[in-house]
């Protein structure tokens, strides 16, 4: 198979890490006789510093024309605490969502049996979690309508949603769940909002659909409770832009680590494939950022072209440098692995 | 001191652990030689019931004219699965929000020694947690304009924040941190909301005439993680609506039950006081349900009027209910007693 990837590395811990997938995959090429193509550009606040724009036109023309997109990371201090910023790097990571449609964020959240002891929570309530969470990602209060007054006294945000934006991720979730162990949880705050309780309505009609799934709905508060006391209750997740935001990060304290979760952002025509992890300016160039999320969301992309094989290749390294503690400091305090040598140890190990 | 102190059941669970919270208080008249009035008002499901309204004119005044208000719970599964319900319960409770200007929710999260082994998150991470989390009450996407378009295919709210409400949040937060180890984080999500940037903007601004206070930002994201990996961190915690809400209740995995945690909720002129958790309308009338929330809340409406010592006598007896294990189902789960034995004992130890 020939895949044409992009690879937008962005700020802070982006490029190192985006460059271990690389690393890795050409280590899938070698093994399984593949032949990629890669084209590099810039996205985040370094594009801005070199163009002006977030995402310059070139780097959103290159994605569409690719098979995938792998991207590293985005934001940078200066900007986070800068609020009249009138440009902000994420801008750019929404543009590219939104510009290529890209409307379901996939995050799986699975305990590895191995690193079990790193999570804050004990043992006996996240052994053997394994859900998905759907997250919508074009729509909702990311993308609805800002103000600011004249003034600057008063500020708002709308979160609009439509049963189209609602329906095309629902149904992805619900084939999911039939794969799985056939449980959805939809996730919002229909006691409030009226954006809730249109995404209520709309997922419970189609559920009808779905008869072999069994529906649940929750609240995001209690949602946000009963994902750390009992997270083995969930398969699939399914909930807006916003609260996904927030669940999709919680849930990673169920692995214990942001640097370990991987994530595929869907559309109809594009993909792409990137860490739950933020640009963590702090670790930038000190070769300790942890290139694990990255890599595994690399296998994601894998996995989308259903190349199963080479994917699993990729976890069974992974797995292996878990085994072997092989790690960077944020999984194994003692260790002095950087993110270099977990890149090559993983990479060298795919066979 | 002679208080006046109007009693809102409410809906499930709420009447329940309210009854508990009088004898407290009955008691605290008792070995204090106070006299309050009470008044009884119908509110939520039940009141719609009653009157059609969830939040009668009736109530509304008593609440006006009260020095306080107790607080049950309220909401019914019945409108929770219902989207299309015009008239909802939780209409009550924000109404009365408003209504009364309670603009700040004051949600202290403290571990309680005796039963730190409850939690989920292992005891090294929680121990001598004691973090007071600010969330505005009466503003932001819970009350900005909702709209469903006339087919109901499209909906939407709006999130909105003036300066003006911020800031008088704000400076109660700082005010609270001064007394406290002088350390307040802005929760928000600037990075992507015009509304976050207003109250990352004001908030900053406000932080320099309180110099004594360290002030951080974190993103409702990270937010989220850290209040599970390291919730010591934390002193003040100052947020929005929807953010509060979520984290607050998130923050009650720390405790290890939702049924534990009080709330007062202030404004310039009322002050109304109610547990975390909801109307839980399953455990309705099974004598179940854990008092324990309600009644610390009741020792936080004494503190909101300067009776620290019969403040105290409360917290005493609860804290002695738990070290002998006289605690409902779900807080030890081979527990016989019930909602009302737990009420007796703890009223009966308040001397
Ligand atoms: C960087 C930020 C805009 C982004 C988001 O909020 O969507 C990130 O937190 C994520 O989850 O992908
Ligand atoms: C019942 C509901 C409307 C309410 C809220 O979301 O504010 C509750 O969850 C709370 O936290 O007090």
């Amino acid at each position: 198979m020939k895949l044409k990837i992009a690879l937008l590395g962005g700020d802070g811990i982006g490029p190192e890490v985006l460059a271990q997938s690389v690393k890795c995959l050409r280590a899938v090429e070698e093994t399984f006789s593949h032949r990629f193509e890669y084209q590099e550009a810039p996205v985040g606040a370094i594009a801005m510093t070199s163009t002006g724009k977030p995402l310059p036109d070139e780097t959103l023309e290159l994605c569409r024309e690719s098979n995938a997109i792998l991207f590293g990371a985005i934001g940078a201090l200066e900007y986070d605490n800068n609020p009249d910023a009138k440009v902000r790097p994420e801008q750019g990571l929404l543009k590219l969502r939104k510009e290529l449609g890209l409307f379901a964020s996939i995050r799986p959240i699975k305990t590895f049996p191995s690193l079990i002891g790193n999570s804050p929570l004990k043992k006996n309530i996240i052994a053997n979690t394994d859900l998905v969470i759907f997250r919508e990602l074009t729509g909702g209060i990311y993308f609805g309508r800002k103000t600011l007054s004249a003034d600057g006294s008063v500020a708002s945000d709308l979160c609009q949603y439509s049963e189209q934006e609602i329906s095309r991720i629902a149904h992805l979730a619900f084939k999911a769940a039939k794969k799985r162990r056939k449980k959805l949880t939809l996730v919002d705050k229909a006691n409030v909002l009226e954006s809730s309780r249109l995404w209520r309505k709309t997922v419970t009609e189609i559920g009808k659909s779905y008869p072999e799934v069994e529906m649940q709905s929750l609240f995001i508060d209690n949602a946000a409770v009963q994902m750390m006391m009992d997270p083995r209750q969930f398969d699939i997740i399914l909930t807006d832009n916003m609260f996904g935001d927030i669940l999709s990060d919680q849930g990673s304290v169920i692995i214990g680590s942001t640097g370990l979760l991987p994530s595929a952002s869907v559309g109809a025509e594009n993909a792409m494939f990137e860490p739950f992890h933020g640009s963590y300016p702090q670790a930038k160039a000190k070769n300790i950022a942890n290139p694990v999320a990255s890599i595994l969301s690399m296998a994601m992309m894998l996995q989308h072209f259903g190349l199963d094989e080479e994917a699993n290749a990729v976890m069974v390294a992974v797995h292996k440098s878990f085994v072997k503690k092989v790690v960077t400091p944020d999984v194994l305090g003692s260790s002095k692995y950087g993110t270099d040598y977990v890149g090559d140890y993983i990479s060298g190990n795919i066979v």
